[in-house]
């Protein structure tokens, strides 16, 4: 950490915060320049970043040094980092293809749209049965009943199935039904659900919220693996910003971006991104050639007449037309879109 | 709502808009103009909102002609909601001036604090127990103590408190022992959180998220009224943007943006949104002076040695003197800080 | 034009509304909702944009149905656009691979970049001769004697070139030397520069602002295509946001939006978006991936010696890497990236 | 400046960066901690600004500790700097109250204004004749006919007058007219522009960007006083965000953060910030408590029939009742709005 004295900062003020430094149990290096008196701290910067050094008089400004994550980093775990979700390994140039609908309406319309997107080469069905919709007055999800859907159709058609979870008080219960946990943008630093998430033995998919910075986003998937839970994957999703000719900017520099500083696998979200199904094809192909480990699409049967989000869906023939191309891309790049394996037998 | 047809639509797809909304029960009106076909839809557009109108074939655009929230907005409640917050009255005029540390460290450091904010004037006492930190190996507040310890204070300087809560599993702790309830930024669109907090009888001090447009903070607030609580106040706390030179910006204009659209309390909280004690002062008055509801500001004795977000507390005598500043504004605008009564007689 | 009435909108206003409407020689139709009054304005949009409605009392708000742009939509052209830059084919599906230094240091160092280049496969050499720096004290360019040297350099190399102009005094000088003209982000709203190089006859590379919508984009392009110039290249080369781990977000979004919008053709520049050698080859690819008509990279021997933007270029051997990768993409998605003819011949 | 290098850096590249470092004559001090080693250089930061380090190999990061800008720094220069607008002084307390009409129409027109705002306490009109609009078919002011009638009422008046130049061609005739030139936010990194209007002797208001931060603001100022011209007073008018319910975001932070970094004035336009003539009143008042040097207001007779920006002005008798407002708040104060002294005695 390296802290840097006002130009016009008195011996007192120095010499008080060598002396607090000291207190501290660190040591320091002192270079007085010609313009600015600068401190290096050296020791482990951890235990420094509470202490409110700003506050102190003559200090113009403090510099860490180091990430504030740790779990997260890639000095931690230089390797990419594997993660099971049923029967799939996902990370390290194996994709994750997410696909289904936004909320879980029914039975026969998931078992449906899951049917299609299995056979256009998804592995993984998403379905939500708890919504977080910024409306009161929207439907708000199935809640256990939909969970119940979840599991049979995944269970039928042999896929790992993902939902939301929003409330630490749900986490048991989805747990028993899903194979992976989702976070979503909205809850991406509700601290308490990450903890909660973290306590669990199931893998977390951790969306990045609306205006969080690379850095938010890993300190909160330091959350959950700091609570003992190592199975974090994380999804880019869009970040809100001034033009509003989409619903958020799909921001793919974050995968290489992320890569360079974590070995947790990071997936992409072109539906929420964009919110236009014109959009999602060329932003599902941009996120692969990108480097993603997964694309996660939205994909219903009848969007003019789903409960939720239908505008941002893919159609299944839609699905099935940008899956082909993305094969293409995958055998382009050496990456793989596992199958599930019949874990029946 | 407006429908607005693509200038390619045709007739099968007109034909099948308007059986769709006749269908729903509604009445519509026609106009074809020179480059574009219009269909203005006539009756409750909430019915309406979650139709995914966009998704259907020849449609350009949907244009919302009515307001998402209804019970948040002046239409529903013309006239300014005054909130009793313990013994004080808060909106139409009687300003709420509420400070206090950012955490609740010990009852001998808060009693200091509060003796002194009181002494300069503020009216409601704040201080957290639970801290939503972006760290999980940061200080995450003295919990159900910390609320022991907050109580007692506020009893023993007749000021009511407010706290946040984080966690739709700690509302009932906290509602036994703070006057009013705090929502923070993080948790804005924690939905079950809302919800939570709507089915209890105290006051909601509900902070902006950093991204969240005015829109989106008046449907969080509708979540509340929706589940029958009416006593939300609302706060300005600054939202993200691209200059790092302050923690966030300070919105002012939702000041009377919100008072336009809404009759609810908005106050606004410079501590947070500017994260530099230099600028407090100056950011306090012109909120006063934008029309708020009441000021926020963090004070601690001793930032330096605070254990959560010192650098951006005021000293008690600074607080004193943006407080003297701040009671000739109101003075001039004719608003009033009340004190609390003394309920103890 | 769709106007939108206030609930409590009176008679008189109502009344003065269409008076005005039919004063400027307008149709209208107006329905009479549950809770608005609207009025679908019949006619050319273009004359009444500029009539201030909103400040007329009475009226909630005022909704556009057009796009405020016409020569730069797909509506007038439907086809893409093709544009010669040299001796070359830009557009529907021809990509323009722009690669040199960010600013034009001398004879030597030029021509050894751009054989690299060249030989790599880029098609287009850039450097800048009149730089657009933030200090006043940093290197500024070379001016003519850089337009000279690259000139020179791309008659030796058979290579079109590309260069920034920064003021309408420059236009005729820059015409001389380049075979096409860069607008910079920070003067996509320079519009007087727009219109003087809307009166040459060389295409136009123009780079969107910083801060600029999809739709001020194409408003700039409006007007070099306005001024009789219809040889518009756009350039996606991101967007200011809150994160500051890069330099800018990437919006590869924009592509397809852009060519929804569209005839004209759109690149992308990975190397101003990011500031960051390592995430540069990963956006190119995203960006061919998206469906761009072009990549745009600074290339430098030796940036740490480059006298200015150094740290975003690439080295020659990871310009080469990065174009063997983009070449294999081209081919799998039916692109081709032209070779300038021999035009000495 | 700081250098950190990477934890796997060699000593070869610690060795080649020290040689660097010497051979540009600085000397260093270096700092070999726990987990990074760092490289404190002495000596004038400028000369080091434009060297490429971050593109050298094994540095993680290159960490600036002084400001780039030097003459618009409180260091160069610790007092306010007051700047004479015609026969006004402005800064330090005397407040520029600038009003007038987005565009100038005609004589007539301007001269009704001009005398409203004039009773009603604004010392310096303004009024466009050279318009910056996002659209070339939207009406782009009068040119020299209109500087010829802003200088006639002027005159007149006995007001100092203000209007936009936007081409480096247009600033000697401007200069002829104006008794200040004023740079609008689009144009803000337009350096020749900003190196032109320095070479004037006309004070200039400079508009901040609307993705600029403080820095780049400041940095822009450096351009026009390193060329010379040492009146520059700087305007906030507003930034981007993601809220559309406002035209842009008034940040009122940067008043005292400008005010901490420089010695310029800086007054605030509630107008273009907010686009909404509801919001102007408060803002401005806001603008005055938060310690601005004055404050910049549209105003037009009739707003419904304005040829540009109708709806962002306020009614003359609005204006009248905000001055009011804000001639109590500058008493509170100690502010004075001075009056231009009549310089026909």
């Amino acid at each position: 950490m390296i802290i840097v004295l006002k130009p016009d900062a008195t011996k007192e003020q120095l010499d008080g915060l060598m002396e607090l430094i000291e207190g501290m149990g660190f040591e320091y290096n002192l270079s007085e320049g010609v313009q600015r008196t600068i401190v290096g701290v050296i020791g482990d910067e951890e235990q420094l970043r509470d202490a409110p050094l700003t506050a102190m008089p003559g200090i113009e400004s403090v510099v860490p040094i180091l990430k504030p994550f740790k779990r997260a980093s890639r000095e931690w775990h230089p390797d990419d980092t594997l993660i099971e979700v049923g029967s799939l390994t996902i990370g390290g140039g194996n994709l994750a293809m997410i696909a289904g609908p936004c909320a879980i309406e029914s039975e026969e319309v998931l078992l449906e749209i899951g049917e299609s997107v299995k056979n256009s080469g998804a592995n993984i069905l998403r379905g939500g049965a708890f919504k977080p919709r910024t409306s009161p007055y929207s439907f708000q999800g199935l809640a256990e009943d939909g969970l119940k859907i979840l599991q049979s159709v995944g269970q039928q058609l042999n896929l790992p199935v993902v939902t939301e979870v929003m409330d630490p008080r749900q986490v048991e219960l989805v747990e028993r039904y899903a194979d992976m946990l989702q976070i979503g943008a909205r809850n991406m630093q509700n601290f308490n659900l990450l903890s909660e998430v973290g306590q669990t033995r199931k893998p977390v998919l951790l969306k990045r919220g609306l205006s969080a910075t690379i850095k938010d986003l890993l300190m909160s998937a330091e959350y959950i693996l700091s609570n003992g839970n190592e199975k974090v994957i994380l999804c880019e999703r869009g970040i809100r910003s001034f033009d509003n000719s989409t619903r958020n900017v799909l921001d793919l520099s974050a995968v290489p971006n992320i890569q360079s500083e974590s070995h947790l696998p990071i997936i992409v979200d072109p539906s929420h991104a964009t919110g236009r199904p014109d959009l999602i094809p060329s932003m599902a192909l941009a996120g692969v050639a990108a480097g993603s480990d997964g694309i996660h699409i939205e994909v219903h049967c009848q969007p003019e007449k789903s409960l939720s989000d239908g505008p941002q869906a893919l159609l299944p023939e839609q699905y099935t037309a940008v899956m082909k191309q993305i094969r293409s891309l995958t055998e382009l790049f050496g990456k793989v879109i596992p199958a599930p394996s019949d874990t029946s037998a």
